[in-house]
């Protein structure tokens, strides 16, 4: 059970590298339970520091809810566009940034710290580990939608305000991601912001550092290191 | 290629159930460079709030830098040790809590806020979205990892001053998330803290809620519901 096949092997990497964060390609069709529940468990079962499972998932498909949401998207968006000029500003309008009334499940997930608490294994040096917790959860349930056909788009331009009462969430309850979920016309080959020519992916051996911080070498790691240059 | 086999779809669920937060089962066995890259690669394939790819990985292979970090975890581990009476206090000081000597690669993970900064899409409502990024970095990590038969532990017992300090990480840059890396003797069945008692398991119809906060029923969700109880 512990090795993988050649092609169990390439499914994980065809999620991680396939999966988009899905603003326009959204149908209507319903997600089937079966496949929501394997994709909720996927979710869940992502690592937590302590094991605390500090998440909750508030599934959404009423249509006003969606509506206060896309209100509140329409607020921020118009509030972040004033920090920039044009034409930067005019392109970031012309963007497609969310697909909320287009998608047929929104998904809010929650970080809870209280749950098992005060006391959490690991959590007693960073807290901030906690909320690390859910957004891992996050990542799981955005690979296993992505093998499932469905995609996944994470609206972040939202006043947590307005989803704390749009969602009546008790105080101690902190928002980490509004989701938007299902089916889709196709999956880009590119992220969006990289495909309109936005910003560029970076170079991995860009982003890779040996030993301390900003080294581009290291003892016992020349090989790698002409190996990152060269991918 | 939008849609997976059969076979590649078990192997992303499979690597989600099976992956672990390894401590005890690390061989010294070093990483072929090709598979490192392979991993590091998933890694850099996250999603990141307007593609700003905010995270770097600082790859450890240094005794010396090992050691101080391990000291970092001795002197947390028993402070927060303090937080607790016993038995718990005992229970807590048995557990093996790290594989930092052990396993013979050691990975810091680090987010840059400054990176295609300031003005980054969707990250002008809620700044720590650019956090999220890097945790979404490493749940790719985790799994591209599980799915190459290599172990990863994250060890969050730990001081960033420490950390950056050690790392020498500018001011600008916070170190969220530490890994210890290596193949394995074998994979646990189940989290070391749901095998040890320390915690159960919470069923998944624990965190799910419909339309709302704290709501087991919603309209339209009779079915999963349903499901969702007995799952």
């Amino acid at each position: 059970m512990n090795n993988f096949s050649q092609q169990e092997r390439d499914g994980v990497y065809k999620a991680i590298f396939s999966r988009r964060d899905v603003r326009a390609q959204f149908k209507q069709d319903p997600i089937p339970d079966d496949v929501l529940l394997r994709i909720l468990k996927a979710a869940h079962h992502a690592p937590s520091v302590g094991f605390s499972q500090p998440w909750n998932f508030i599934l959404i498909k009423d249509l006003e809810t969606k509506r206060k949401v896309k209100e509140s998207f329409n607020e921020e968006r118009e509030r972040s566009s004033k920090l920039i000029d044009d034409p930067k500003r005019s392109a970031y309008l012309a963007l497609k940034l969310e697909g909320i009334l287009d998608a047929p499940v929104n998904l809010c997930i929650t970080y809870d710290p209280t749950k098992f608490g005060p006391f959490v294994i690991g959590r007693t040096s960073i807290s901030e580990t906690g909320v690390y917790s859910v957004c891992c959860a996050i990542q799981n349930l955005w690979l296993a939608a992505r093998a499932e056909g469905v995609g996944v788009g994470w609206v972040s331009i939202l006043s947590n305000n307005d989803l704390r009462e749009i969602l009546q969430l008790p105080d101690h309850i902190e928002p980490i991601a509004y989701l938007t979920m299902g089916y889709v016309t196709h999956f880009e080959e590119k992220p969006d912001l990289e495909r309109t020519g936005w910003l560029p992916r970076l170079p991995l051996n860009n982003v890779v550092y040996f030993e301390k911080w900003g080294a581009r070498d290291g003892n016992g790691w020349q090989k790698l290191q002409t190996e990152l240059n060269g991918s």
